[in-house]
């Protein structure tokens, strides 16, 4: 099932995807205000049953998409999680090297923006990068978390593409702030349940910009795979329905090309995963 | 003013602090449910009227204190913004520079504790370490905010112990994860208003375990001012009413000691700050 946030004439809802149509599931079921209440709840093993009781509508052009989870608590990042995209940050002068622990820092909600949205482009910079990611949005709160039962806090599987300001990322080498500029933090269209993705760690991940390929890789790369996070993010935080984790981008951003791309007005920019779906955002400047 | 946030009996308030008595301000006006929500209003300016025509109580010692604001969007930190600090951590082995801009990070506010709460040391690591800080509270709404008009987007000042487990700090050169643990940022007592304090860039900041000064310091020393904070991070963020920012500590932190001190179950951490009060927590195992 394909379960969405979106907003329709002003009001925010969310619902289920059936083909071309939405089922508005935040107008069926007002106990559940926003998606992160329903995946939370014990309705969520139900939602088939759910879905199929309410009337289907609106149609899915017709609504604007919001960010998969709007105001999740947190949105936790993980730094250089593959391979080949840790290698070319190296080559391109940075300093790190790999560990037991996954580097991660956090983005605040703000950031967000919908598939169809657009990224913006901030006055103070012109080093504006993509990073194409899969995010694991979490259903089930838990702390010290085992890799083992790390599945069962998994609600589904969405998109963020984690774009960056270079320059600023580089301020005093704490990478926050150039990751957190509004209306940089694309994440959808929507979340996709585990029951239909077959395996998340075999998922072909690719992005485009402008049609031309500029990542292109596989899930099942990924350094510190789904569980091991999972377990890691929850030794630190209580983690709760509706967090996100970004679980990483493979290379070919921007900044390590020769010579070095950055995004542009105008610029399309699409992160595909397989099984999940394409979100597609352009850029505009502030 | 001193303004709190608190629980009495399991129910969840706020309020102005009289003395010994709590004002409660959350079940006076409920069209406000938070401290954060009144401070966003227009009756904010309005609030010596509006404290003394809500008769008192209960106690002050009869509530629990919760963090100043319970549950900010963002919390801000800001890392080495005292000279001090920056040289000890550099002298400890740290290779930093300081640049023109402030090096932040986001803490999330479920790892908040209030006031005469306890500090929990994680299972995982027994280097937990403190940082007395002041914090700022913003109080209007703003994105690219100048150094000219900061001062009016701040509803007040606190203060902030940035406990932080300082192997996990480490992990992978990003340092949130060791911010961010359940039970290390404890944040109170209150806030006070900026006509309650003299010159908040001259005030003087020490942090005491088990009655030991520890830091000692001024809040005129710090590298980046408020003015600077406020324009940096709006320059990224969206401020929004609630807002934390933890201004960043003096020397004298536990780790860069010889030999280092870190806090153990039983310690008494105080933060005290002129004309704001004394933070004080309790440190407990997980």
């Amino acid at each position: 099932m394909k379960l969405l946030s979106f907003s329709e004439g002003g009001r925010e809802s969310w619902g289920a995807v059936a083909g071309e149509i939405v089922v508005d599931l935040g107008k069926a079921l007002p106990h559940y205000p926003t998606l992160a209440d329903f995946i939370a709840s014990t309705d969520y093993i139900r939602r088939d049953e759910i879905v199929s009781a309410v009337k289907p509508g609106p149609k899915l052009s017709d609504v604007k998409f919001l960010p998969v989870i709007p105001r999740p608590e947190k949105i936790i990042c993980v730094v250089r999680n593959y391979l080949d995209h840790h290698n070319e940050a190296l080559a391109s002068g940075l300093k790190r090297e790999i560990t037991e622990y996954p580097p991660i820092f956090l983005r605040v909600w703000r950031s967000q923006v919908g598939h169809n949205e657009p990224i913006i482009r901030p006055k103070v910079s012109d080093h504006l990068d993509w990073e194409g990611e899969m995010a694991v949005v979490i259903g089930k709160a838990g702390r010290h978390i085992s890799q083992a039962d790390a599945w069962s806090h998994v609600a589904g599987y969405s998109i963020f593409n984690d774009v960056s300001v270079r320059d600023w990322q580089r301020h005093a080498q704490q990478i926050a702030s150039g990751k957190n500029f509004v209306g940089t933090g694309p994440c959808g269209p929507w979340l996709v349940t585990p029951d239909d993705i077959g395996d998340p760690a075999k998922l072909r991940i690719e992005t485009r910009v402008n049609g031309a390929v500029m990542q292109s890789s596989d899930t099942s790369m990924l350094i510190f795979p789904i569980p091991r996070l999972v377990e890691y993010c929850s030794t630190i935080f209580d983690l709760v329905p509706g967090d996100v984790i970004a679980t990483g981008t493979p290379a070919g951003v921007g900044f390590a090309r020769k010579p070095q791309i950055f995004l542009k007005p105008g610029d399309i920019v699409e992160v595909e995963i397989e099984e999940i779906g394409v979100l597609r955002n352009h850029v505009i400047d502030e």
